[in-house]
């Protein structure tokens, strides 16, 4: 790993805190990742980023600054990126995977709230993400509690931009959201000092639907009777995809992709013949949370789909690229990313329908519905998806988690049960 | 108590159940109220009302849908009961304060949501709340998560009407609301039959006024040195607003203050002189959550004012009456509804500089913010709350608790010690 120091210490990182995350990540990585066999050549990019994940990417972003540009520092897949690449920004996705930023978090926020909110606090109020570091201001939304709180603690360290996502999918609410970006484009043109345009737009909107393209077709390799790479692996490009330069993440995606291309003509699968083919459904996992595809994975289960923000809300249907306003393009956006199904959404019946068509398309033995502790909107929404599962015949089994390791054997146990019970 | 069994059985309650809660509740209050001494005369009507609380009102309710009136079951302050009233409907609060409750909501939510969401559901889903039989509709919102989600599945049960609240203050939501409300108003039109005319919202927003006026004349005698009348029997009052009729209810408690104005000109005090002043700031109390006043109150305390929904936040401020058309009486509604101050909205500046006035005016010694389990907006917005009074040199208690009596005596040492600190 090149040496990044100068440049954590120039951001005003805790060095020394750091360190221990950065003795833990590569060991867990390699556990998880590299002991895997026969994977796809081209995974080579994405490990690559992973052991340099606080480095060549800030370093990167830190060059950009330098040049005059200006870096959002984002949370949720409702926030268009393509407003801020349209003004010459850089948005990237922050810290929050990982169970040893969350003491941090606890010092200002409710032991009751998810682990991912408080990873995030805690990885900006400790110094020890780069990331949350280097942004020049975070755009935040409303999409629950936890996270719209957490914003006023967070504000009084950064700037702080809120969106407020609506809480329900009426038409109106696609014109409040479309008014929500509208601003957002108003506070990035400020910002910036760059005018977003209708030409800019258009580049950056096709900029954005490459990427999601790219995943599009990389999750469609999943769909394959013969599975040519790990969930695993595709939940690591998944989690990449928020923090990397969107044309080159494309890029490295797409030859991954032609690889993978000649495997399913090859017949080439890395689960024997027979491993269950597995739906995660919930709530999302940040980067380093790797813990269920490696449990689900080692214990007879292939992870071949993740309804999850890391997953299929954040890459599924494209942005309208036929519109030449500005009103109009962002009309386009609003009906996109409104058309995301979060449990934050009530009713949110769309959400149902997202997972029972995803089982159909990747052709699915069973679903493991994943809720991070404490986030009572997936929770509570479980009910209802698992009863619709039942109801269409689908087994699936429910969990709650977080980012210790003190659940793991007790995961082991039910994930093996499970994917067993699928068995006969 | 008169004999509702055959009422109950038409509701389609379960009676066999419901006569557990039947029997504990007299108890309850008997310990927690009627052993008070030296309460007002004019406590007689409300303690009537608790002993037959499941009786008496919903008698009148049912006569009222006899007469092709509608009830509409409402669970939030910032539903404006107005327009309901204007359509010649009847809006009344629902069950959800009491642990009896609490295991029927867990059978579909998180064993993570607040106890009085779980309350609500249980009430409904178990048939033991002749209220939550007797409504017609139900009217919900989006003040939290818990909420938000508890609606899906209670609408499947009842017609289930939905207010999307902003979760901002900017001068676009507060239009936002207005327009909400103008939907609620069609909605309850359709539904009653009967239209909202500006005579008759006007005379409705002055029986809800007169409502208001009421309980802000009750409050005010609270500000004395002498306090004439306990925390618990406020708070008793402030709970019984929510289901009582808003004509009497107003007429009761202004003959109660009568006699309260007399007791303060003779300065009579309920309370043993150097008894400390505390301000309850927080979740909602519904009844029979008397738990914390009672501890308080027989802990060297006086609750002198309750920064919570039931309490300053359903009652402060007025609907402006000055205004003749419907569009701008809702305008009216908004503005004042708006002006609420819950932790649901972010920021929430509002709520801390609320709190900080009502110390002064109600010459507090101490706060005690209590937190209800699993509300992760006021656990989280707690500690800005509880930062700001330490900042103003005012001791603060943050407790959270539930329906349970697991806590009490815990509780009632911290809350002790807490007196005693003051008494320093």
């Amino acid at each position: 790993m090149a040496d990044y120091r100068e440049m954590w210490k120039e951001l005003g990182m805790d060095l020394e805190t750091h360190d221990q995350l950065c003795e833990v990540l590569p060991m867990a990585f390699t556990d998880v990742y590299l002991s895997q066999k026969n994977r796809p050549e081209n995974m080579g990019y994405f490990d690559f980023v992973v052991s340099e994940i606080h480095g060549v990417r800030p370093a990167e972003l830190v060059q950009a600054q330098k040049d005059g540009k200006k870096v959002f520092g984002t949370f949720c897949v409702y926030v268009p990126d393509e407003v801020i690449f349209a003004a010459d920004g850089i948005a990237t996705g922050l810290c929050g995977g990982s169970q040893f930023w969350v003491p941090g978090g606890e010092k200002v926020l409710p032991t009751n709230t998810c682990p991912l909110i408080k990873a995030s606090v805690g990885a900006r109020l400790d110094s020890t993400c780069p990331f949350f570091k280097i942004a020049d201001m975070y755009i935040g939304e409303t999409t629950c509690d936890g996270k719209k709180k957490a914003w006023e603690i967070l504000g009084e360290d950064v700037p702080m931009y809120v969106m407020d996502l609506p809480q329900m999918k009426r038409s109106k609410d696609y014109k409040a959201w479309a008014e929500e970006i509208t601003e957002l484009k108003n506070k990035v043109e400020d910002f910036t000092g760059n005018k977003v345009t209708a030409e800019k737009l258009a580049d950056s909107i096709k900029l954005i639907n490459n990427k999601r393209r790219a995943l599009d077709r990389l999750y469609s390799f999943r769909k394959n009777k013969n599975i040519p790479i790990s969930g695993k692996d595709c939940l690591l490009i998944s989690q990449i995809a928020f923090y990397d330069d969107p044309t080159r993440f494309a890029e490295m995606t797409n030859k991954l992709c032609d690889e993978l291309e000649k495997r399913v003509e090859e017949g080439v699968s890395v689960f024997p013949e027979g491993t269950k083919r597995i739906l995660l459904a919930g709530t999302p996992l940040a980067i380093p949370n790797w813990k269920m595809h490696n449990i689900i994975e080692t214990s007879g289960g292939a992870v071949v789909c993740e309804e999850m923000c890391t997953g299929t809300r954040y890459f599924e249907r494209l942005v309208d690229e036929t519109k030449d306003t500005v009103e109009e393009q962002i009309d386009a956006l609003a009906e996109r990313y409104m058309g995301i199904n979060c449990a934050c959404f009530t009713p949110n019946q769309g959400r149902i329908d997202d997972i029972l068509r995803l089982c159909k398309e990747y052709d699915i033995d069973g679903v493991i519905d994943i809720n991070l502790k404490f986030c009572n909107l997936y929770d509570t929404e479980g009910f209802l998806v698992e009863r619709a599962l039942k109801e269409a015949g689908i087994p699936v089994l429910g969990i709650e988690t977080d980012y210790t390791d003190s659940d793991v054997q007790q995961l082991r146990t039910r994930v093996g049960a499970f994917i067993e019970m699928l068995e006969r």
